[in-house]
């Protein structure tokens, strides 16, 4: 039966422009009470320890609201909606999201964290981070907090992967009375991302989490931004 | 340290209108291998079985596509976009999806399923039946599988909820550096019905889910409908 745990890496220190974030996460995954990362894990890590690590911070006034404006315009190809200082925006990877994902929370004072220049690179070179530190196969899941057009509330949801099929095509599979299933596509990565979201809160400051008792058969080669961002083309609402 | 299980309710038998659906999930997850049933558990039920167990099933000409897009059309307020087969509308409760939320996998060939009249009570009453029979108090998610706008792939949401937050409200909290949160609003049933189809898998026909291990805090009266939907008039896409 698949049973699956979910827990936070606690303990990452405040991250840096070039710190070695995998060998940070698994010396932080390492408490000595079983959480140390296994083989078949699910390593989902917040993008704004990624985004710190890999330096994508700008400097910023906090005191004046224009510089964040200014940085969400220049991080969107497309302005879709503004409402007060909220603006939803394509980026140029072509995720829709509220100000271009360039965020001020658990940012230094003075500093804005914008989205990983291919968050998709940043998930493969964390896994093979890892797997060189400590000499397992992990999947990878960058994640970052999302908003939905017509459901309040925000939800995690995945901006890169590495090791993992973003999309599970069940194409082909028949339900449980033998039919041909209609759903045929599952966001999985999203799914993981949400589940780890849920022990990690954004208050408590975890940089990442572990999904434990994942089915071997979803780990392949997976990309979001391949299977998961819709081409405009095929935006119904675009 | 928060530590999550999610693991599949099996065996519960097919669905039939008036079934105690509450009976049935508690004497299938008491499968004697330590899947009964515990107080604080999050009991995510499928639509479908909850469908099934009110009624909410129409007779149809599986050879006749008209007849399903005629429900379809008859379940929806308002139809936002068409293409091909596809319609996307608003339903009477609210929500934004596929055909109305009229389904035809997992049910038996002849008949569609359409969603339950209110799906937040429908999961009170699972609620209130489940400590009636098992002697515990546990949240209830009434899940169903959405698309997204901008995103490809399907996920498991909440429809439904009882005796836990549908979303969690952290205005006044501070991030990890006592920064004020800007991200305030978490959609928890979503993330707690994401990863309870991670284990029910859309093939295995498994129709409820445990999450086990959740914040106590999070328990409360909880209702998708006021919480989740979003009224129209603060809806940038509708």
């Amino acid at each position: 039966m698949t049973r699956l745990e979910v827990f936070p890496i606690l303990g990452v220190p405040e991250v840096r422009p070039g710190d070695d974030l995998a060998g940070m996460i698994v010396a932080a995954a390492d408490g000595g009470d079983g959480t140390a990362l296994a083989a078949g894990d699910v390593v989902v890590v917040t993008q704004k320890v990624v985004s710190k690590a890999e330096g994508k911070l700008e400097a910023i006034d906090a005191d004046d609201p224009r510089g964040h404006k200014a940085i969400v315009e220049r991080e969107s190809v497309r302005i879709l909606r503004r409402r007060g200082d909220l603006i939803i925006s394509e980026t140029k990877h072509g995720f829709v999201c509220a100000n271009a994902g360039v965020d001020l929370s658990n940012v230094e004072d003075g500093y804005a964290a914008l989205l990983p220049d291919d968050s998709d690179r940043s998930a493969r070179r964390l896994r093979d981070g890892i797997r060189a530190r400590a000499g397992i196969d992990v999947a990878v899941i960058v994640s970052d907090t999302f908003g939905r057009v017509w459901r309040r509330g925000l939800t995690d949801v995945a901006i890169g992967c590495a090791g993992i099929a973003a999309v599970l095509d069940l194409r082909g599979t028949e339900d449980a009375l033998g039919r041909e299933l209609q759903v045929t596509e599952v966001a999985i990565v999203d799914e993981l991302a949400g589940a780890a979201d849920l022990v990690m809160g954004k208050a408590t400051g975890a940089a990442a989490a572990v999904v434990r008792g994942v089915d071997a058969r979803w780990f392949r080669r997976g990309d979001v931004r391949s299977e998961i961002v819709r081409r405009p083309e095929e935006d119904l609402f675009r």
